[in-house]
């Protein structure tokens, strides 16, 4: 048989910066020539970043995108490179609009390719078929399918070539791999995490190696872009379903492994196959070291996502710095304990804002917290701050309580605007759920880290991390006391959050059936809950529709985050709940 | 040539509300029956409101739905409407998911239909085919496409039936129309307003009539919906491109008109093609009145789409009233004049919050406003309410200019939560475009009247509002000098919009064709702008994504508005400007 090496790179792009993602791509090479390898793939889109939206429709983006392509291949062959093959997605165009011109609306003219360089060339190009469209996904808006498989003949082994979505859907090219007899199947990807996601994910690769009989080398990119996480995790799996490498998750990486391989054949190519032949000269020394990752379990790997998201999400838009309100309580308390691990302490600024209802707890659960983690700290109180304003609009009850969030908003805004801090946000799913913040106040900022995160989860994650921190000899960041206390807004007096709201074990159920898994009101009633506790929590959801249409990014995690996984209008009048 | 009499009924509905939208339409039988109407066709989904977005995959909701098309099916023979053919839109479902479950996102169950109904059942159904996934409309995501013609036989004319976009697509359904030799073409419609489109719909609908050699009754439900409004303009017209009948813009209305058809032949049907005989015996009584509305002017039709986006975000969402900044400026004028015009002035609280630095006529013509509009009017200085933020954290600048907005936005939300108006955000397109506004201080609100209007449309509404009240002997509503005065957010002295951005004329044509017109940066250039300008502008254009991505929805009025007709990255960095 023969043998193969492939390298795989687990690059990090940000959307727009070829140059960049150009170098990272040329870094990797640089890596995989030296370890003797024959063909190199980065993800899907590596060298745009992923995903692009609207800038599909925009010819000069597309324009760009074309000549950083030639641009990589010419430096390639410059730096000495051109002998290995290189496998790296981009979006191509601009075609012949596939939509009717019936607006200004951006139509479809471009394609999610895969690009093959060659000495200095791009010698094949292969186009995505299967364009999702659900989800956060929009590909079937800004894409056209393509319609052929590509087969590559490199040291007499085929390599079929997939984009990302064509290995998950029956039928299509991944139809067709194994009627082409491929011996390796190189699958490019943008893949982004969510919560459980390797159980699906390697299986399915796993799946498709033992259907189609191929070697399957799959890579996906790495990194933060707005509101996804990629998280690597690049494998190859042979058609016995034998790991053979695997990628460590949210780092880059390159992942060298050597594939023997079934040797090509000469029968007749199914239809809607183009193969192309490609001599290289690239030998191998020795053979490569086994590299196959271990996962941590899901609370870490979660963890990481998190952190990954901010830290990508802080650097890539340039901040030097991130802000937060402190309150003593456990949102603001795991969000700065993410913020320390994305970014480090130095670079985080913690503001407590206690008012005349805060407790003394809330003040001195703050201050350990700061002191845990080490966080530039502050305290400013709003009491002098709210009292004229309250008295001025002669302001009472919610409308006076949201007055002490809005001028934490205000402060929290000032002390950005002054310094250049990015400002988080501290909410979680549940409260963005029913509404359960103010507009402006608490909401302000412009990243939400716990937006995709329940209540019953933030607490697993604030004693997971200090176990963590516990287990390697270090302080546990996370206050005790923060973790154990019944969680309150502090706007008056004793207020407890189940006042007002069922008790959050019943509460987050009732939410991950509703807004996670998107079943409708009956069939969330017949999991066991109460017609009257399932029709007040939806009802909240429902009504604050509005106001998250107006909050802050944040990482998505589930199945079904808020923003454009979850696509609802805000004006919505059931006749009867639904 | 046999007469059949069209009743067509341009509904206003409400998403979900699906025995308030019956009701509309029971009413509309009773009517078309009683003129003696053959057929009465209502809008696409003119039973469950449009767009449904991610609804139309929650069973429930499809399951309320059907129940609904049933009931309106037997309420139509109880009431003794039932001899008459009534078609009607809704979504059907569920139907076996089209997409590969590869999460617990949303997948296409549903189908986009027409139903048509006589004597108490439903005697047959259509499938929309093509679904416009572009600009805001996400139908590829909800639905699966139909494939097959319906063309009913009503006393020996066929009438075939489409969805709206199938009537905008060459080939599909709309090409088999001519082979099957359909007499009357029944498209039902949930078309939204755009400027100028009126110049785009009309001459498709005459051309298909002439193409497809038929009658074509194009329907079109009415009213506001989020950040779409539905403008009717339902029409008939025939084979030779006349126009029989049309429908007065932004209101409800039934279109009456009788048509004489070809017969119906016995020709052999193509193929994807089901025809269904329906008996009626309607007879009607003497000639139907000739029912042709004339258009107004482009800035009247716009006016009035303003006002009714207004008037059902309002409604719809259960607002008695509305509040907002009045601040002797433009913006606010126009705002507060659309919102007298579509709810009336006694609903209407305008709040002027000077500081320091408002000039002696921002506070005179905010009054001359109130007194010209009549509207609820109160005086709130906010000088003692910013100084104590800005001494506490020592703001200067930009960070204390923000602090005098952001007050202003805790007044106004502030008297919100008190009294329970909507707080409308008086931004234009302009202004958000360049992120020329304070998050959480005046861009707080929860409907933004402009927020599709360009700076310079704004004061070309201003002085076309004033000029139409003058030609009808009432008061011009917007203040001579609040028209005329140059722009300024006066939050600092003697601040002029101009100071650091370029003239309007200058800066809104540069929008024009890189916002709306979605051009790349160099075809912005070719304009004949200078690269300085076009790079200073289209940067300011990218940076403020975030901001807008939290901004109040408002209605669409052009090809592009922001919000999700226009889908970009808030990470974007592009190595050189695209």
């Amino acid at each position: 048989m023969p043998r193969l090496r492939l390298a795989l790179a687990q690059s990090n792009p940000i959307v727009g910066d070829f140059s960049g993602n150009s170098a990272q791509i040329l870094a990797a090479a640089h890596e995989a020539s030296n370890a003797g390898a024959d063909l190199l793939a980065v993800g899907e889109m590596a060298l745009s970043g992923y995903p692009i939206e609207d800038l599909a429709s925009r010819p000069s983006f597309l324009a760009e995108s074309s000549a950083a392509v030639l641009t990589l291949a010419s430096r390639l062959e410059a730096e000495g490179l051109g002998e290995m093959v290189v496998v790296v997605g981009h979006p191509a165009g601009p075609f012949e609009p596939r939509l009717l011109e019936v607006s200004n609306a951006p139509t479809a003219i471009a394609q999610n390719c895969a690009s093959v360089i060659h000495r200095g060339r791009v010698v094949a190009r292969y186009a995505k078929h299967h364009l999702p469209n659900y989800s956060v996904f929009d590909e079937y808006r800004v894409f056209i399918p393509g319609d052929e498989l590509l087969v590559l003949r490199i040291k007499e082994v085929d390599v079929a070539l997939l984009v990302c979505e064509d290995l998950w859907r029956d039928g299509g090219p991944v139809g067709r791999v194994l009627a082409a007899d491929a011996g390796v199947l190189v699958v490019i990807n943008a893949s982004p995490y969510v919560r459980d996601k390797d159980e699906v994910r390697l299986p399915l690769v796993h799946r498709r190696a033992v259907e189609t009989d191929t070697i399957v080398a799959y890579v996906n990119i790495v990194g933060g872009q707005d509101d996804l996480v990629f998280d690597g995790d690049s494998v190859v799996v042979d058609g016995r379903g034998n790991v053979l490498a695997r990628a460590p998750q949210f780092v880059e990486h390159l992942l060298i492994v050597d594939v023997d391989a079934a040797e090509a054949t000469d029968t007749a190519l199914p239809p809607s196959v183009n193969r192309v032949t490609i001599a290289t000269t690239m030998a191998a020394n020795g053979p490569a070291e086994v590299d196959i990752a271990i996962l941590p379990d899901d609370r870490e790997q979660l963890w990481n996502a998190l952190v990954l998201g901010m830290r990508d999400y802080v650097r890539k838009n340039g901040f030097a710095s991130v802000i937060l309100g402190v309150s003593g309580g456990i949102d603001s308390a795991v969000c700065a304990a993410i913020a320390a691990d994305a970014i480090g302490a130095e670079r985080v600024w913690g503001v407590s804002m206690p008012s005349r209802y805060s407790s003394e707890h809330s003040r001195s659960d703050a201050d350990v917290l700061a002191a845990n983690i080490g966080f530039h700290y502050s305290i400013e109180p709003i009491a002098g701050l709210v009292s004229p304003i309250e008295d001025q609009l002669a302001l009472t009850g919610t409308s006076a309580e949201n007055v002490q969030a809005r001028i934490r908003g205000i402060i929290l805004m000032g002390l950005s605007n002054l310094n250049g801090h990015l400002v988080l946000t501290t909410g979680n799913k549940t409260e963005l759920s029913v509404g359960y913040s103010t507009i402006y106040g608490d909401s302000a900022g412009g990243f939400a880290p716990l937006k995709d995160v329940p209540k019953l989860l933030v607490w697993e994650l604030a004693r997971w991390r200090n176990s963590y921190a516990t287990d390697r000899g270090q302080t546990p960041p996370i206050p005790e006391n923060s973790i154990s206390k019944p969680p309150s807004a502090e706007l008056r007096p004793d207020q407890t959050d189940e006042d007002t709201l069922p008790p959050y074990e019943i509460l987050d159920a009732i939410l991950d059936a509703y807004v996670t898994r998107a079943l409708g009101r009956d069939d969330v009633i017949a999991l066991g809950f109460t017609e009257e506790t399932v029709d007040f929590v939806t009802g909240l959801v429902d009504r604050s529709e509005w106001k998250r249409r107006q909050g802050a990014i944040g990482p998505k995690i589930s199945g079904m985050a808020f923003g454009r996984d979850r696509r609802l209008p805000i004006t919505y009048r059931p006749t009867s709940p639904q």
